[in-house]
């Protein structure tokens, strides 16, 4: 179950409210701009929905929701059953999350980092002392979300140059991670140090990320920014108003071959095709070393009523068929390089990838 | 002024209804497809306020709604002024009804031909006959596009080979020309013919074009298609799902550079990438010979409502900068074929342009 807040004294994309028993508090960035709306998660399965119907998005966002949302799950958990039991409950929970969403690696990857400490509690600790390491691993992996964030601002930053323009697809911003952003914190560090430049915002249909998430955090942090709308950045790239493109990702594949918010492989083509350089903005956890290329992650499809009723009312008449991809793959070729918490990856090559994380 | 009529036994996209006193009988189209409503415009400023709003939208359909707002202008008008008086009064009417878009050659390719036809009834006829002829010129304009959308149709049709999946980009159907359409008229033709195809529709942001007029259209015929999002456009060219893109055009220059909706140079550009042909459809009205080249054709700005705030409720946050143009140009060298009346022009260059219209 899930309760709403209004009126937020904090503007954090998640935290967790309380000490060992506690719950997880969420922005809803569903009714963003219009309303800043907080929901508290109690457990499992308000996590699942927030994940599903997008309350909480961005890959290493949901990640951390995901770890929390275990602390939720076991809260409710009798101490009696044992320590074997307890674990073999905190892997039915971590299925039931897992299952919200199909491509961003994060998620499993937080829930894959939670379940190797479960385990190795559960040989000699207490449930207690299962439940605290737990906790204590999830603020960890939110911790280290907003460090790398600051790093991957750091790295980026140096791209900005003076006077330049820039192209955002979707929302890789502070809403998408702990705080900070992947693709926008360059954006961020670059406005701290006093650089001047510019933001085209595609407001990214089906649900408007761009436009309801990514230009309020830019317009928030006074940054110069113009919304567009998707169909747009073609013509602001062929009147030479863009230098760069500069997105998020939800899964890399060890190629460097990267999934993201629909559209944005159609924006790679089109800045290829203008000669601007097109950069992914991800921390390590978003890649996917299991996959050697990109046509192996898993995209999900969502409902047609995205599309065709996407605002409240209908835009599209009834009967008529959808297709409603939320994510596509852009080749590594057409990336220029990979801003990393170790350093912009480039060439974007496997072996480039490799060298840069150490693998 | 204009009426609105409910639930019309005709669906005709515009029609006059009355003999030489009569009003302009328009689908509201900024009200499809949740309902379909018919307006009754008795003067000039309703018809140029149906224009400027969308209600009737499309190159050839705006250039048809024009020369009837004319014969409605005249209306108005005193007998007891004298041709020169009157011949005067047609041409203010013509510039209001020019200033309504700027964009779409056809509207003053109508407006120019109905003037000439003033101008030289106004040196000898009656006032009576003079309100004769424009009604006459304003019918053959309706009539000769209903034929040259049948013709555009026959030659495009062999174009839609079996089980050929299609693209299409905004609405270029029976609701933007009297009827039958330019784009959409291969494929009714084809369905006619029985042949077996598919049509990918862009939803077309800001105004859903694609997704209220468009798959309305299409469905209404039984022909199959699917919507989608701009922004999966690119995904589903990838995927090998289209063999081809067939859009309309709102004014062409003599090189064959084509100025159609916002977002049609990007599924050109990305056409290109994925060696699919592009193809344009469009009578010789739409056609501005004075023009060399397409970076000459001006371009509608509209409102950053239509962005931020374009289905009833606000997409963006408050304050944030838009940038809204109506349309873009495709250069020539993207575009494999235009389909007129008088066949398909390829290559696309001015010579052939030139001869095919026999210039």
């Amino acid at each position: 179950m899930s309760m709403a807040i209004k009126n937020p004294a904090s503007q954090a994309t998640l935290r967790w409210q309380g000490s060992l028993t506690g719950s997880l508090i969420l922005i809803d960035q569903t009714r963003l701009p219009e309303e800043l709306l907080e929901i508290e998660c109690r457990d499992v399965p308000a996590v699942v929905e927030a994940i599903r119907s997008l309350r909480v998005r961005g890959a290493p966002a949901i990640g951390i929701a995901a770890a929390y949302g275990l602390c939720l799950g076991m809260q409710t958990l009798s101490e009696e059953k044992g320590a074997e039991a307890f674990y073999s409950s905190v892997k039915q929970f971590a299925d039931q999350l897992a299952s919200s969403r199909p491509t961003a690696v994060n998620l499993f990857w937080a829930l894959e980092r939670m379940l190797q400490v479960a385990q190795q509690r559960s040989k000699s600790g207490s449930i207690a002392e299962i439940r605290a390491a737990l906790l204590a691993e999830a603020r960890a992996i939110e911790t280290e979300d907003r460090q790398i964030c600051r790093a991957l601002g750091g790295h980026g930053a140096p791209l900005i140059e003076a006077n330049s323009s820039w192209l955002t697809h979707c929302n890789a911003g502070g809403l998408a991670t702990a705080d900070y952003g992947t693709a926008l914190a360059p954006f961020f560090t670059a406005k701290q140090a006093g650089q001047q430049f510019h933001v085209f915002v595609d407001e990214t249909r089906p649900l408007l990320q761009g436009a309801r998430l990514t230009a309020w955090e830019l317009h928030q942090r006074q940054i110069d920014c113009t919304l567009i709308c998707d169909s747009m950045a073609a013509q602001v790239m062929k009147e030479g108003r863009v230098q760069g493109v500069l997105v998020g990702a939800d899964r890399i594949a060890a190629n460097g071959d990267t999934a993201n918010k629909i559209g944005t492989y159609g924006v790679a083509v089109l800045a290829a095709a203008h000669q601007i350089p097109f950069y992914v903005a991800a921390p390590r956890s978003t890649f996917d070393f299991k996959l050697a290329s990109g046509d192996l992650i898993p995209i999900e499809q969502r409902h047609a009523d995205e599309v065709a009723q996407g605002f409240g009312r209908r835009t599209a008449p009834a009967g008529v068929r959808v297709y409603n991809p939320a994510f596509d793959v852009t080749p590594a070729r057409l990336i220029r390089g990979i801003i990393t918490e170790a350093g912009i990856i480039t060439p974007v090559t496997t072996e480039q990838i490799r060298a840069t994380f150490g693998g």
